[in-house]
């Protein structure tokens, strides 16, 4: 199952308001559950270079279906995937992607934002994803 | 000037409304006047392929201050400008992608479009950038 | 607001008199505020390496508004932004690449030096960027 | 050889002018013998996509010792080298790049420019490539 336009869109928009009341301006991803960018908005003044940052986010989730920041631990110099990041045209491990977990357990896409601290980009993000579901997979397989 | 977040919405919309009347599922990319992407729509059962293709003609437009439709009459065998789709990382030189022009004369970026025939597409980029401007430059530079 | 080519004349003039005085040879390269290149020059004898390299630092220092040394020290392992090299298509995140902001606190673009010791760098940038403005922004937002 | 700093922006400065007085808004690209760039210089209001075409424009001339234009007759469709712009990570072989051959008839480098109509872009580049020698090459090998 692919996240639909609806969803995408119900996603960013909360994810957005968040922003907002952080006081910061972000680049908010959303791909569908094969990695595919599916809405794509970045709010007026934020980075040039967070445009990359979130796509790649969001696609990093997907690929992994987990939380980027849970890759990045991973990824660090002597961790067990020391260097991941120079797979699929590049990824991207710190905090700031999730999954998007449907009621079913099935993950459906991800949600990737840039922007700010990665504390901010994380909560951003989870406001995404609160919408439509949750960011942890069941240990079952999940891809449709 | 860059087009802002809220009017490159306001296009999208736009271009969506035209899609569905066309009976058609169609990739829309907002690019600024730089080039880099400010908000992305693919509507649901809308090709793969056409993520990317949408992404590049919006690019393309404000590469050259002109619609893509243009650049590829001069890049045909033979032509003047034959092959340039190798530059730029990839550029897509048929039509549906066109430069966003305000009541100033300047170019504030541009809509691409991809999904459908090439007529199609072009219908629909025009939708989403009538609500913003013109699509045709004036003689004087435009750049901010 | 995009640097002028005059003003990426003016900074760079500068930033090789410097290089002249420390006895170094650097490529230096200016890009507007988008990231996109307004001018380079390559010193005889610098590194052909750091053609790319000095290129890469005023992206980075655009992108996201702030020195490159300063990306750095938040991209080691460990660090909260560990892996952002690979994003954007290759960042370079230590010293020599400074925004340039000017009076009224608009970035207008970016310095980027590569070509000798990274204090080296930093200084030969400084003293393109100086003059045209400073390179720290400030706290409100400075896209055009 | 390799073109030095100071040849290359009395190349840019010729070219500049003749772009000036052609009433043109041009990118120029100097490279050296082997293709490496040397120097850049984009005029005000230029075609932010002719950046990286000027300087495919004068690597493809170094490439292969000959103008673009040249590569580009062999190059069309059922020509001996049909589909060559594939190669060197994408070439431009359409007019606007040119080699630079000194006296001695050693090619010392390169200039590109792009921004207009490809004969302007010739005439442009033919403008720096005089300052400082022709842009044939003599029938024996040249590279330094």
């Amino acid at each position: 199952m692919h996240v639909t336009i609806e969803q995408a869109e119900k996603a960013i928009a909360a994810a957005r308001q968040k922003a907002l009341a952080l006081g910061t301006q972000m680049c908010i991803a959303v791909v569908d559950s094969g990695g595919v960018l599916k809405a794509f908005h970045r709010m007026d003044d934020a980075w040039v270079g967070s445009v990359d940052i979130s796509i790649k986010k969001a696609k990093t989730a997907v690929f992994f279906g987990m939380p980027t920041g849970q890759i990045g631990k991973l990824s660090q110099p002597g961790g067990p995937l020391y260097g991941i990041e120079h797979s699929n045209d590049g990824l991207v491990t710190f905090p700031g992607g999730l999954p998007i977990v449907d009621k079913d357990g099935v993950m459906i896409g991800a949600v990737g934002v840039s922007g700010s601290s990665v504390e901010n980009d994380h909560a951003v993000a989870s406001a995404g994803v609160a919408t439509l579901g949750v960011a942890e997979l069941p240990e079952h397989p999940w891809r449709t």
